[in-house]
């Protein structure tokens, strides 16, 4: 079940001129590995706005470089112009996903960066360095979740995910899927399943091409064949990301996780939540205070928009998100260490 | 979420000359409400072979009648000849599927009631009467099942089935749909939700058509939305169908079925597994004695073989069915009577 070993690149990156931004066009995935190089303003709006680059980390990475290299086109003009140019370059592509947090946060970090009192040209400078901040920042979080999760797992383990919350979600290695693509790196062999994750397959589509793409054995499941590879006893973690984590541990991410916890837990299997320290929120005491998104009922009655899959007379029930109770999490893997609920 | 109630014609029938043999083309669902009228064994042979008539119970009622009404047109000849091209083409569509045991059976019962002793025509009027009865057992059967199955439901409530094992598998009814048809004719009314059943998709394209065009108020969700609709407190009840079940009560059925299984358990909700007492086979100890069909690939790496959703690196597992242990099992709902494990 191994592709050739091709790693894949940065999901997103500056161009080699550093004067564009580059990303993989995720929309064209599993069947097309596209580089997009962007620089105007439209151009990276539509890429975040039609998913062409998705995951709230990498997002963020992209708003910021994406900034940066508009501004590198604003053309002549004093430093109060640049500045106004910013902030309303910065404003519209925060309105291409308003709900990711990411992405406004690292805006503010770029429009907070420059300074009235020094020159275009000299503004430049450290408005590039922050966009290389929030990118090596972003790889670093990954990264360190990578290696606790690592002390999780042994060699050869058999491993379930769901959803994408992988390299794909973030600049490079991911959250869930980040002691995989570590463990990579020092020659170390999962066996990684993915759950297909309906309506929008984010695990068949994403998880499995870049596993495939990094030389890890792969094998995708449909969302209901998770109970029978857990009982063959294939399954030694599951391993999943995160949207929001809730005071008490209450945990929302992708609909179904909370199904792959109950079962994990009937089998015995560790079910892990992977994600940034960032994803804990303190201001919801649990996870009903936590809103789900429901979602286009068309997602789920036409595959693609395509060819119905539904009858007109029945109705759809389509969450984004589910909310996993903290009782059913084995441990939490993050950044700044592992069980931060003890 | 209701449709208009306008009832579906019985899923296999005779036509209404009772010279042809007429099914639901199922194939052309949700889409299209299409009949057939079959009277050559070729056309009867493909539209079982490519799923046009599907369900155990509802392929062998149509190879009885497909059989007599392929029988009226063996042309001149005396009963030796009649019986012989009787017995090869019972033959011929017994091997469209060869692993449906209903199939065999309603075919043996058919060529063991003509009479060498009578002439051709004598030895119509019992064929004819033979495919009468084995389509009228498979509605009573269902019926049956759905008084059963109505003493463990109360008006209103709401129930969760995976997979069909509705009408459209049988003549009429069906096994875990049974009771939801039945208290139509009664003017009650459940909230049905309806598992998609990936990848072939039986629950949304077959389960949700059927209890639509009753009038059941239905809902589709993706596999991995059970855990939150049975969370969100609207189940009352799961009842599903069964291919096979063990002596100790373990119950092989569509894929997908245990992890139901297990989230009803933890969410303290009833499991109820319907089907004819015929489903019982003794010869098999547990769950563990049978065999799981493994089925092809594409069904879930090609939507409907169209368009890729899995890159070429990452394998599948895509087995078709799952076994369901039998203490995570409520009670079994057949046309004997309920609890038969007591």
């Amino acid at each position: 079940m191994n592709s050739s070993n091709c790693k894949l690149p940065d999901t997103v990156d500056f161009s080699a001129d550093k004067r564009a931004l580059r990303i993989i066009d995720q929309t064209k995935l599993p069947g097309e590995m596209a580089l997009l190089e962007l620089t105007e303003p439209d151009e990276i709006y539509e890429a975040i706005k039609s998913l062409r680059v998705r995951g709230a980390p990498a997002i963020g990475v992209a708003a910021a470089i994406g900034l940066y290299c508009a501004a590198l086109r604003f053309g002549a003009g004093g430093t109060s112009d640049f500045i106004a140019k910013l902030r309303e370059t910065a404003d519209y592509l925060n309105s291409s996903r308003p709900t990711a947090v990411n992405l406004s946060w690292a805006l503010r970090e770029m429009t907070g960066s420059v300074d009235p009192a020094r020159t275009v040209d000299e503004n430049l400078a450290p408005l590039r360095k922050k966009a290389e901040e929030i990118r090596a920042a972003d790889i670093a979080a990954c990264r360190a979740i990578g290696e606790w999760g690592l002390t999780l797992l042994r060699d050869g383990c058999g491993v379930l995910t769901h959803c994408n919350a992988g390299q794909l979600a973030t600049t490079k290695y991911g959250t869930a899927l980040a002691p995989i693509h570590v463990e990579r790196e020092r020659g170390m062999n999962f066996r990684v399943f993915c759950d297909e994750t309906r309506p929008l397959l984010q695990g068949a589509r994403l998880s499995a091409y870049e596993l495939a793409a990094d030389g890890v054995d792969t094998t995708v499941i449909c969302d209901n064949m998770t109970s029978q590879v857990m009982k063959n006893g294939w399954i030694d973690a599951v391993i999943v990301g995160a949207d929001r984590i809730a005071a008490n541990g209450d945990t929302a991410n992708k609909i179904g996780t909370s199904g792959v916890a109950v079962l994990a837990k009937h089998y015995g299997i560790p079910f892990y939540v992977a994600a940034p320290y960032s994803t804990v929120d303190l201001s919801a005491a649990t996870g009903d205070e936590i809103t789900i998104e429901q979602r286009d009922p068309r997602e789920v009655s036409e595959l693609w928009y395509s060819s119905r899959m539904t009858p007109c007379g029945a109705g759809i029930y389509n969450p984004a998100f589910d909310v996993t109770e903290a009782g059913l999490i084995t441990a939490f893997i993050t950044d700044k260490g592992k069980n931060i609920f003890g």
